[in-house]
């Protein structure tokens, strides 16, 4: 079609494909991944939010050891503060998910979640991360104008057009158009306006993201394959973020039970949940998400819900046990593959997008 | 690309481009637009399902004053039947709007809808129409058979994979994959299973279907234009189906105050809605979904929240209160267009897909 592989972000980026690995927070995000994709020619992803600093620089370090090529570190743009106020029926709620689990109740007294993100954004100058996206929100002024300056690249997740207005506003390089399919977290901005976040479907986001910012627009929410990297840069997308399709990679560190969920999920089987962390995100219905809705109690705010979860969510990993995971995974699983590599993801979908756009 | 824009469809269908009308009941379906689409190439379509069998049959033979060429007549493939063991509290909800508009309150009693779908289909069997379509659910095998052996084709809306191989298995000739992007009735068969429709986002549902079943599919929800096309061409779907752009459309019938109501709306406007027939839909949240989600009361099931809301649907009409009626729409709608010709739409739909796909 009118329409090539190669399109404006590649030279943004420095990269060879319009292919961006999602930033996936918690397990799956692993630093092989990361670097396996941006050798595979896209733009591979840390999934820092919930990291360290330290660790984040070593994880840094590491991928760089692994590939000299351009990658991206994601981190969610808000500052933490933990809302206590209903904890104490919260952990009764959860103290029954925790009965499931033979694990002990929480201790009495406020969750306190550390509020990394200034310090997370420091490393990420510091080590002069080729690029830093974020999700929840844009960076603040002092630090895009300090990224700007170190001559990174910057990235903003967003879901409405409203949103993209307001990335481009704060100086980004692209923004990511989420679509409602994708799988975690909707990358919404103001959960008090939008409680379930905002969820407008990739067909209908991206164009009319397309026609409002002037900065390439990033297509995310139910691409799995070089069809759907074809149909992205039909509606106008200048390339492609996909996660779920990696959760089953070689590389990835998603668990072996939430990868066996993955691959047993059709299209019908994911909710927007705020059970888990306290934002709305999508996952795989599972018993975690059934006991606390019967329960009828409004989550706690973000972060605190996701604090209060964790312990509750590591035990279920320890006993591979997927029904108390955090399942995200986006609506497009049926298109799922097993036992490939990155590297192999990123060139099958490359050699469809291009049988289609040739 | 290495797809054209004439695809399996045109053939089957005998249409020149492969778009189709969506079928609109209610009031936005017109003699005029069904047959000013399907004299620009694309398959118009008569939603009737509300249309009483004379007003049916009066308006296939209008249609064909207007045009020769194929046309397709929508419909519910449902038996309806009235559930009126709420009917009491639902009625003191309604009468909370009917004072808002002014109008006399219900008269007590049960309400009644006729159950038309048989005679319906009757007359589109009686007057041959080229192509029967069908909403929350297959023709019935009898039906089904009376219409392949008359040379009638038969397309079923659905909204998962399952209900495509359904849909295939009852012998129609395509199906339409109905991504949650869509305005108007979720076409999901079974409500009890899904509360508010099955909401799969066209990007991860086409390609999901297209796998699954052998006949062609149409892709829908969130497509506005040429883009759209390419798009769903590129997903492999092999044709689209579009609704909400040919809204405001000269030919359309959709109120003057409902059309400014979709002008003045953005991505963000619309919910899905139980509230006006029973049924979840997607449309602009206006006083009426508001009003009624403030009680708190579980909507009638379909039809006789429907049946019930008509008088308040029909005075806010009069009153051209866009309040208070249903505003079906998309979540596309930054992209209508104000004022064009059926004909147009079609043609710039068409000029903007080729541009893509050369």
């Amino acid at each position: 079609m009118g329409i090539q592989l190669e399109t404006s972000v590649c030279g943004l980026f420095q990269i060879r494909y319009p292919i961006f690995l999602a930033g996936m927070a918690g397990g799956p995000s692993t630093v092989k991944l990361t670097a396996a994709v941006s050798a595979a020619g896209g733009l591979g992803t840390l999934g820092a939010a919930y990291m360290e600093p330290a660790a984040i620089r070593k994880a840094i370090q590491e991928i760089r050891e692994l590939t000299d090529l351009p990658f991206a570190v994601n981190l969610f743009a808000i500052e933490v503060r933990d809302d206590n106020t209903r904890i104490g029926e919260a952990q009764q709620q959860l103290n029954l998910l925790r009965d499931k689990l033979g694990i002990p109740h929480a201790e009495d007294g406020p969750v306190l979640t550390p509020n990394l993100f200034r310090e997370q954004l420091a490393v990420l100058l510091e080590e002069k991360v080729p690029v830093i996206s974020t999700a929840f929100g844009v960076l603040p002024p002092e630090y895009m104008g300090q990224a700007k300056s170190a001559g990174l690249r910057v990235i903003t997740m967003v879901t409405t057009v409203e949103e993209a207005v307001l990335a481009e506003q704060s100086g980004c390089d692209a923004v990511v158009a989420q679509g409602s399919e994708a799988g975690g977290h909707r990358g919404t901005f103001d959960v008090s306006q939008h409680p379930s976040g905002a969820n407008i479907g990739t067909f209908a986001l991206v164009p009319q993201i397309v026609d409002r910012v002037g900065v390439p627009v990033i297509a995310a929410g139910g691409i799995m394959d070089g069809r759907g990297v074809a149909a992205a840069l039909a509606l106008g997308a200048q390339g492609v973020q996909m996660g779920t399709r990696f959760l089953t990679a070689v590389e990835s560190g998603a668990h072996a039970s939430y990868q066996q969920a993955l691959l047993a999920s059709t299209e019908e089987s994911t909710v927007i949940t705020k059970v888990f962390s306290g934002r709305p995100a999508r996952g795989i219905r599972n018993d975690f998400i059934a006991q606390w809705d019967a329960g009828g109690l409004e989550p706690l705010p973000f972060p605190t819900q996701n604090t209060a979860t964790r312990d509750i969510r590591n035990a279920a990993q320890r006993g591979s046990n997927a029904q108390y995971m955090s399942l995200w995974a986006g609506q497009g699983t049926r298109m799922l593959t097993s036992g490939q590599k990155a590297a192999d993801i990123v060139a099958e979908t490359v050699r469809q997008a291009l049988a289609i756009l040739s």
